[in-house]
């Protein structure tokens, strides 16, 4: 796996339990994989040198983060090496531009969009959609970072300033709810979905994920359907995550990564099969496993470093206290706005499962509950 | 933890959710728990160094198996190490005639027992009792290693050959059924007792594991009931796993280990607080958690190595086309007899449930479905 952040480091919890010897490329030895004790190697994702070595002897190549150039991951391919996902899907998640070319161009529902390189384009956007608009970096961008409200020309050209290769740009919308689907699909092309998240924002990152999403059962199949068929015809390998926008009732394609995501966490003890064992299994070409839920109401609640650079493996007793939560700490060190571990609870209502799960978090935050 | 078992590759899982660090004392680089990436410490627990080393810095040392001796322990203690259990509580696992006199003289209720060092002794037990007798080993048995059927006085004679420091005995009884309780208590006595397993003997070894036990709901509150003061009169910390025969419609205690435990390997999906994580709270006089099910059935199946000496890992792929099965390797070489790992299922119903756990566990013992 390139990369050894915590999504690498839930797949080696996975892996223990398969028999599967999972082996990271990691920046340092204090990366969140390496201290719980995944076969690691140290260097960069942008260095063939590295990426070559992590392939050698690995029954398949898949990753915990985007930011690998694609070149590389076409010189590998040219190696022989298996990467799940082939680069040419890997890249719809490493290019938002792209990904909504693409997804436009397969007639899936994606907002108005226009790829921007010059400020009279962004004007133009501007006047057919009116202001303010929302401008993304194409690549690198997450939780967030990235994405700008660009209320008008001035702010324009300061965002066109940093991002001189151009910003993908969209209308403000009126969302009314956010999803998440996560599919997974192996290379002979069997897929299954999970059910439908609705995920929660507050200063432009996911903060909670509750499962089932409140939305009638016909969207939810739409949405399911939709993941579906956008795994399929991308070509992808192991796990996708689809992040929707319901927007006057209607489902509208946000944007997708191709790995395990933060909007499955809830997967590990609120479904059947978690995202990353199905990851695994996805990757490896095995049987994939029931996305079934194992409780009526599953709520994960993100752990945000807070604004004192606080621990939250210092108040771990504090909020076990809390009944039936399982806590995930990511080993990070801590910083304000950091994402430093997570907390699911399972059970029969959203209300009664979201309120432990957000004590216990805030908890961990160091707020009191 | 002494000991880098698979009950130390589990702790270690739960450890790295928790933020905790769990090193272990490992025979060797090969052990499960370091293969799974726990730190580790190679070193013997019959050496008294190793294990000051290993006590170095810890917060609370504990257990993956009985094999340390008891005079090192006090040794610890006197060091002012944190024992969890403290050594004279853990004396109770590692000696079996030690472990009756304490039950009895507890007004417990136990099988008719002697520890017999001689001949004349079995006879005379033989005589009160009926022949044939169970002889076993006070210490250092595990699967039914260490346990004989005593056919009659010449057997006898050959059992103390092999154990001349003294059999216990006890009468070949007509047991019902055979149960498992596991009890979780911190220092301060913070007790939580799970469900009762109901465990399923073959070749004298623990193959499956059945939640709820089918026996009437008085019959459970008791053998929770007698778990919990067996824990608390002992003055166990961490958890505590009682093993007890149903014979004429009463419970008998069989024994106890204090430590995590193989009869409670359907916790880790199966309740709401897996034991690993349990035993790690208790010991660090963390709050215990939710010990309930999470599912009406869970079964536990044992997966043994086969004679052919084939290795499981092998045939996950061919196990997981098995719908709904939690298959947890401990990435031992294989031997006939051992334990290489265990597949755990949830459902609605027992007998379903059993039947998917042990078609996944004889598909990795190398058997057909």
């Amino acid at each position: 796996m390139v990369g050894a952040g915590q999504l690498a480091r839930m797949t080696h919890q996975a892996a223990i339990d398969l028999g599967v010897e999972l082996r990271v490329l990691a920046a340092t030895s204090q990366d969140p994989a390496v201290l719980a004790g995944a076969v690691h190697q140290i260097g960069s994702p942008a260095e063939l040198a590295d990426l070559r070595r992590l392939a050698e002897g690995a029954d398949v190549v898949t990753f915990d983060h985007e930011r690998v150039p694609p070149e590389l991951l076409a010189r590998l391919e040219a190696d022989g090496v298996n990467l799940a996902p082939p680069a040419r899907a890997k890249l719809l998640a490493q290019d938002k531009a792209h990904q909504r070319e693409h997804l436009a161009a397969l007639g899936l529902p994606v907002p108005p969009f226009a790829l921007a390189r010059g400020l009279r384009e962004i004007e133009e956007f501007g006047s057919l959609h009116g202001w303010p608009l929302v401008a993304k970096a194409p690549r690198g961008g997450y939780d967030g970072r990235g994405v700008t409200v660009v209320a008008d020309a001035k702010v324009a050209s300061a965002v066109l300033g940093e991002l001189p290769d151009g910003v993908l740009l969209e209308p403000l919308l009126a969302i009314e709810q956010e999803l998440a689907v996560l599919v997974a699909r192996t290379r002979v092309g069997e897929q299954v979905a999970y059910p439908v998240a609705q995920t929660v924002q507050r200063d432009a990152m996911c903060r909670e994920i509750r499962v089932p999403a409140p939305i009638p059962p016909q969207l939810a199949d739409k949405a399911r359907s939709l993941a579906l068929e956008i795994a399929e015809r991308s070509g992808a390998v192991g796990l996708l995550a689809l992040e929707l926008f319901v927007v006057d009732g209607l489902l509208l394609v946000n944007e997708l990564a191709l790995r395990p995501h933060n909007s499955g966490h809830f997967t590990i003890e609120g479904s059947c099969t978690s995202q990353f064992e199905q990851h695994l299994r996805a990757v490896l070409g095995w049987p994939l496993g029931v996305p079934d839920l194992v409780a009526p109401a599953v709520v994960t609640v993100n752990v945000v470093g807070p604004a004192d650079g606080a621990q939250p493996a210092e108040r771990v007793a504090e909020a076990l206290a809390v009944p039936g939560v399982h806590l995930h700490l990511y080993g990070k060190e801590p910083a304000p706005g950091r994402k430093l571990g997570h907390v699911t609870a399972c059970g029969a209502q959203i209300a009664e499962v979201a309120a432990r799960a957000r004590e216990a978090a805030s908890i961990l935050e160091g707020g009191s509950a």
